[in-house]
């Protein structure tokens, strides 16, 4: 782009004006409108396929060109299939309950003072992603749904196709009565303008980045507003002395194997010394099976000799693929420990027959989720039932652990007097 | 002091390290054992009468040459009464519910996965506060029960008072069961203290400053870890034109006059232009008589001639003295828009016997607290029940409004399955 800084700099400011204001209109905004709006917009978005899928070739056909690999340019691709997939994931937030006018507590106060704690949108959203245009129209259902203004930023390799979503998102709120620029879609891909808006702290209530540990790291350093981050998920599975050792087996591969490009992937494995001997040769032999390589501590190698030694880098790597490390502990609390120290918050799970020590572990592990004989894949916004997940927080200020429609909302006090003052 | 640069960034270090530390133990005391620390302490602070006063004659000494105002020097002030006060606070904040294990929200997913959503502790804060001693023991005794370690900054001013108080509870922690760094103050007055804490986000979950508002904005700007403040209390009144004229006058003088010099105190008047003639001569009649000078804008001074021409910058402007501004607004629309737009988000209420302008109003004012028909003064964690009150959020994020214990908590998703695996 050719765009000044200056012109960029107005630009990002006129935007986050335009969705502050917006998002006041959508404080008072009744469900059914919002929910009209989601469901006309699921059938705008199969009407407008030849539209979508044209702007769709123009990103496919500059794919190359940013030298995106194959699987990279099958997620952007859109085909009749996946419009319908995008529609159907609006069609199914606007069945969600609505947040917004919950009474979350209330009471009289000795006096008669009436305080009522109610369940209000945050305001507007900074939402930063990468190239899959499906997450276009997920982000923008599930902030207009809470009764947010966002503002989407989506990678450069989509933007025709994200543009092309928008569009029709727009036109359907114009209809429905949405304020118009309640979903925004930031039309120049200058790297420039991301450190724009992370300035506007007084416009935007929230930024929240999905992408690399890179960008995250950018955006959470820059942000002048709060942030709704993970930066990682290495995530362990402990073996208790007290586990049975085939579901350790079973929730380990699991964990580690089902997706290995995951924040909810297992990236490390904890082992009680007294049932190590006998577990760790079956879980080595279902790892090796699967073509995962074993770094381990010096007991855990002196079991499995065919392992890699660890090295200490090992126990904070998150490593995205077919490797995990391995160490030994003597109890629960040195687990724990290990855990809490090298871990990321994100999700950690015990195997354990052992209702105490379920107990300890879950109480130590200072994490989002913690799993108990189930596979730490579970941490999910559509397994815990939230419905539609906008990211997964490792942060333990406001929301914790999957984020969905609640998680973008605050509470204001209502107070109701006759006349009321204080003496 | 003299401890050179090197010296305060390892102090600093250390204390974190070892308030995380205790924060870990903290996380699953028992109820029991944190409200009989509490009651022990303020057992113990009446027995140590003598050590307290002669430690407080100290900072007394000294507070003419830190320039110290006579009100001030009466607040750093302690007495057999006033640690018959701070005892008395601790024994309230044993009575409260402990939050931390409270099951928030829980369910069975298909599948059989059973999820709970637990209150657990924020972890590890941080607390500036300015030089009155019972802020001491206040702060330390809510952030223990709701688990938190504690790392309390005093003002220097009071750091004799402040040190005799936290050995006394440092000390009764240890009979208790809790750990010995659950409550530490910092014993450097330092000003580079702050600015080493402020950088240690990967230890302190949460910094909480009390003080001027240059103080928070520093510890907002710097900070690496959340913060829970509010810069200040632009609080507006409007009057709108179904009013009850003598209760908006009675509303008006006790939110500006009450007491002058605290965030929930009025700064502004907003009032319809259908009932200003009649309404605005009462008002000024009763603040007059306060001595309470108005500074109004051009359709206000037209009624209340004596009233001096108001600026732009009184708009934003925060008193905190005998001094208000006066619009004359044409809508609740337009008082909205102009308390959104220069007010703090704070406290803001209408005085009206119409139900749908209270409902548009708090609707669409977008502050912590919006009273109908009561004082702005009634916004405080005291009288809303929250039992006990560590400060007061402007910000969305977290926590709005009075914050108490529960504010000072996060929760963690504890999942059981029964070698449930992801497929």
């Amino acid at each position: 782009m050719s765009a000044s800084t200056a012109e960029i700099t107005e630009y990002c400011l006129k935007t986050a004006q335009a969705a502050r204001k917006a998002s006041y209109q959508l404080a008072s905004l009744d469900a059914e409108v919002k929910n009209r709006w989601l469901g006309e917009s699921a059938a705008a978005l199969i009407k407008s396929e030849k539209k979508i899928v044209a702007a769709n070739q123009i990103d496919l056909d500059a794919a190359a060109g940013y030298g995106l690999s194959d699987a990279a340019i099958d997620r952007l691709r859109l085909d009749s299939g996946r419009i319908a997939s995008i529609a159907t994931a609006l069609e199914e937030i606007a069945m969600l309950p609505d947040p917004i006018g919950e009474v979350i507590d209330g009471f009289t106060r000795p006096g008669g003072l009436q305080i009522l704690k109610r369940r209000v949108p945050l305001g507007v959203v900074f939402f930063i992603y990468e190239s899959r245009p499906n997450v276009t129209a997920d982000a923008a259902g599930i902030c207009v749904k809470s009764g947010n203004a966002v503002i989407l930023r989506g990678g450069k390799e989509a933007i025709h196709s994200s543009q092309a979503i928008v569009d029709v998102l727009a036109k359907t709120a114009s209809h429905c009565g949405l304020p118009e620029n309640a979903v925004q879609l930031v039309s120049t891909t200058d790297r420039a303008a991301v450190g724009e808006f992370l300035k506007l702290g007084e416009l935007i209530d929230v930024t929240i980045p999905r992408g690399g540990e890179g960008l995250i790291r950018r955006v959470a350093a820059e942000a002048t507003m709060p942030v709704i981050k993970h930066f990682d998920g290495n995530c362990h599975v402990y073996v208790d002395k007290d586990a049975d050792i085939e579901m350790a087996v079973e929730i380990i591969e699991n964990a580690k194997c089902q997706r290995m490009g995951v924040c909810n992937a297992c990236e490390s494995l904890l082992i009680h010394e007294a049932i190590a001997s006998k577990a760790l040769p079956e879980i080595a032999k279902r790892l090796t099976e699967r073509g995962v390589e074993m770094r381990a501590d010096e007991r855990a190698k002196s079991i499995v000799p065919s392992a890699t030694a660890a090295t200490e880098e090992d126990w904070s790597t998150e490593y995205l693929g077919p490797t995990i490390s391995v160490a030994v502990v003597d109890t629960i609390e040195q687990a724990a420990e290990h855990i809490n120290r090298y871990g990321s918050h994100h999700t950690d799970a015990i195997v354990t027959g052992n209702l105490k020590a379920a107990e300890i572990f879950t109480t130590l592990v200072d994490s989002s989720a913690v799993m108990v004989n189930a596979s730490t894949r579970f941490n999910d916004g559509g397994v815990f039932g939230l419905g539609a997940e906008i990211g997964i927080s490792t942060d333990k200020f406001h929301a914790r652990g999957p984020c969905g429609l609640r998680e973008l909302t605050t509470y204001k006090y209502i107070v109701r007097g006759d006349g009321h003052v204080r003496t």
